[in-house]
């Protein structure tokens, strides 16, 4: 070991320090804030999951939760301090002043903060002089003292104090003086940072911009910001308060949060970093951020939002035929930022929309060079145009795309696995049965083994179909026993038309390692979905190399 | 008549010239730039039934595609000619100037444009020199050349011309006079507006204001705003375009769009009118954009998104807890804006309270007056409840959630019209039948009549389930043979499960005066479409007034 190499723990806490100097802080709030979400409930074994890949971001502080007033968040805390080993962020502990006409030390819920150990506690106290009134029941004096006794005693105990400031935008605007001294009164307490709430999410840019200005000049201290996104420009109100003196910002990732949620800390520090050039985050978190947010929602289990800014699947999703040539000449023309920086990819879609040019490059992607080959690439462009106007999408179906493709192309045919004499599913009610229903499919087809005959149940016509199809199949192609069916959706197409409409089916088909889309579409459901289940089978058999037997 | 009346059409000229002087004007995308979002594929007759609840809104632009370019959208500039009665928007086609070397008159893309019919025609050109000479492979001058004589020839031919200058931004901060000098060009070729596109969607509020400000400065014409949403601040970069001087935005419902989407028209909306005060939709458009927006979700099924601001179904819920009493009280404490304002509602998440109460509203608006029955209400409430949580929704089935309350009305009891016994559904495949598909069902149930056996054909199996049960009950209840099932939807609930999802089907039935919403949930497609199929035959008959036989 080197002679001035610092030991874990050292570097870590020097770590922690650099990020408290920051020009602007990063304060995540997914596990606390971000959990009022609708539909999200995090156990503690969620929010000790989450943490560490919120340190690997490289956010400074990591909000854990309420101790004291939630049972779960206690628990979280007193786990977090033997089980986590946090590089960059420090822990968190939020909770409220003590209560009116009672002192800090008498209050129980001030004390499970300080018994939390977090080495940060964060204090949410009312700036809004109505809200002190009306939903506190006291005068803004009390408030004030609140808020002084209990940062003072936090401090006192050598804790770095948080306050947020809740309802601070209405508030300034309904009484500016008072709201003021809120902030003043923090930091005179001994505050390390006042951050700013907009906590009903209604500021527009301007406002926030002339507000933090106003305080800034007002104050002394670091300012931070907090901002939910009802007006839609949580992350613009970010950027307005760091450009106007913040240097403290909180949000959570995706953006998850009560109403229409929190200010999405990915996006607001990709922005600070890719396009303001200030780095916020420890060591090359940013490049992570694809992935950390994906793996977040699978914890969540909120689905991702593929239109999600710079991480989400179809941030890098280019459709436009208009566009696809000169994409393919310059990216750096049709793209904001490189998708590398936020670990994400450019993809090229195919659309009606699309020309050859996007055909092309599509091709490429899949591996097949078209280059030069006018006749073929206005075949296969027209081919995915008449299929397009039939229902067919090849956006989410790269591999029917692919079949497609190698069936116009002289040398790549796609090879003939199977031949299929008939099949049939049913669904049943039977009497007498306590409402089960049953479902069952038979399959005929022919391979170079013979004819086989395969009848298999499920829960419903298609999931028999899959099994029937699979059991007459696997003694010639033992290979798709790894594939499985992973996803499964249904469209209708046109809607005006009751049963007798347009149906799409989409079916996405995994072997473990990667997985494929196919597509199929009639005026029946069953033979759309038969379709597309077949294709899945011969694209996974192509792609593992099988030949026909 | 009174002599004061204006005719319908003239009425209808005289709100889209209204329209037209308005500060700001409202373009809506979605059918066109919308349309690029990953997934969606929107059919002639989807365009066609979205467009009037755009005109519903109140937009003054519904922007329809690019006749000449994509088949579909010159179909829908035929078909909307004639179908549609917009009375506040004017339609608008999209399309390129003329090509390098042309004149616009031999242009067979121009000419489509014109034969479109549409009064405004918006034209795409290249305001980037970089774009210009890599991507059209042609020199600045004569990108200037196209534009000019390319909106002369249109406004020679009495059409309102719109001027979408691409890639604007990142053209004006590479070379600032030649991005001006496109501007310049199409207000004196007689351009009404000339849009500023962020098409790649990178810039940020301060960048916007800074680049409007400047070319506000330097020209005279009505200038516009095109935002995509890279950065998460496609809302805010609108709103800071208006700010500084921009008197035309561009938008599109839900924020569909390619990539991360298009600025949400919704939001933008909300917030000029809400916020800056600035009525921009025609008459009370904006109290009815909540369900606008789930309407025209329904139509691109693309799922709607909760968090959206002010019309998701998030948009307004609290999750209760600190702030549920105090909300109770205050609501404009907690609120940035009364939800009612964009149709929307406040919804307590934890609250029976208000689970009960809007119970009880939705009891009146069918006719139950459940007021002071807190017994009966709390076993609904549960029964929503728990019939939501198992995949149910009543948002979009009245007539679910009707049998439902029935069912524990005391004296409300659904009557039994029949007892089924058993049915079921097959889909064959045969050989030697050329592909066809056949698909039949048979249903076995009881009337008063008797045992009813009836076996129907269909063009799937829930098709052929539907000709089946209706065969078996018309002898007893001839009433049904005016029922039709006018529309068929699925929905997979949970993508992560392959064929083993949950399944919601909603029906919609028509006696061809009325028309009522059913829901099925299972894992079976087929058994969910069964539940929701009786039970639209059941309400059809309860309310035809027929009683069991």
């Amino acid at each position: 070991m080197s002679s001035t190499a610092t030991t874990g723990p050292a570097r870590a806490e020097q770590a922690r320090v650099e990020q408290a100097r920051a020009t602007v802080q990063v304060y995540d709030t997914t596990l606390r804030d971000g959990a009022q979400q609708e539909g999200m409930n995090l156990s503690v074994a969620d929010k000790l999951a989450i943490a560490p890949l919120l340190d690997e971001l490289g956010v400074g502080y990591i909000e854990g939760g309420w101790p004291g007033a939630i049972p779960k968040d206690t628990e979280f805390f007193a786990r977090a301090a033997k089980e986590l080993d946090l590089r960059h962020a420090r822990l968190a502990a939020f909770g409220s002043t003590c209560k009116a006409g009672s002192q800090p030390h008498e209050d129980a819920q001030v004390r499970a903060l300080v018994e939390s150990e977090a080495p940060v506690i964060t204090l949410v106290a009312k700036s809004d002089l109505r809200h002190v009134e009306r939903a506190l029941r006291t005068d803004g004096q009390e408030n004030l003292r609140m808020i002084a006794a209990t940062v003072r005693y936090l401090v006192g105990l050598g804790r770095e104090v948080i306050l947020d400031a809740e309802h601070f935008f209405d508030g300034y605007r309904y009484d500016p003086v008072y709201a003021l001294s809120c902030v003043r009164t923090a930091f005179d307490a001994g505050a390390a940072t006042v951050v700013l709430c907009d906590t009903n999410g209604g500021m527009l840019p301007d406002w926030v911009t002339q507000v933090v200005s106003e305080v800034r000049a007002a104050t002394e201290g670091r300012l931070g910001m907090h901002a939910h996104n009802d007006s839609g420009c949580a992350v613009a109100n970010t950027l307005a308060a760091v450009a106007a003196g913040a240097g403290h910002v909180q949000g959570t990732v995706n953006g998850y949060g009560e109403r229409t949620g929190n200010a999405d800390l990915l996006t607001c520090v990709a922005n600070l970093q890719l396009k303001h050039g200030t780095t916020v985050l420890a060591e090359d978190g940013l490049a992570e951020s694809s992935r950390i947010s994906h793996a977040i929602s699978e914890i969540t289990n909120i689905s991702p939002y593929g239109r999600q800014p710079y991480v989400g699947a179809s941030a890098f999703a280019h459709k436009a035929g208009l566009h696809a040539s000169a994409i393919r000449v310059d990216p750096d023309l049709y793209q904001h930022i490189d998708p590398v920086a936020v670990g994400n990819d450019m993809r090229m879609l195919v659309s009606e929309m699309a020309g050859r040019a996007s055909i092309e490059l599509k091709g490429r992607e899949l591996g097949f060079d078209l280059a030069g080959q006018a006749e073929l690439l206005g075949r296969v462009t027209q081919r995915v145009k008449d299929a397009e106007a039939a229902g067919y999408t090849y956006d989410a179906a790269d591999a029917s795309f692919e079949l497609l493709l190698r069936a116009e192309l002289e040398h790549g045919r796609v090879p003939h696995f199977f031949d299929v004499e008939s099949w049939r599913t049913f669904v049943e009610h039977r009497p007498g049965k306590d409402g089960q229903v049953d479902s069952e499919a038979t399959v005929k087809l022919r391979t170079g083994h013979g004819r086989m005959i395969s009848t298999g149940e499920g829960n419903g016509p298609v999931n028999a179909l899959d099994h029937a199809l699979r059991g007459a199949l696997v003694g010639t192609y033992p290979e798709i026993e790894d594939f499985e069916l992973i996803d499964y959706k249904v469209r209708i197409l046109d809607t005006q038309q009751g049963t007798d409409a347009t149906i799409r089916v989409l079916i996405e088909t995994s072997d473990g390692v990667a997985s494929w889309s196919t597509v199929g579409v009639g005026t029946n459901i069953i033979e759309a979905s038969w379709e597309a289940l077949t294709e899945s089978i011969v694209w996974g058999l192509l792609h593992h190399g099988v030949e026909p037997r």
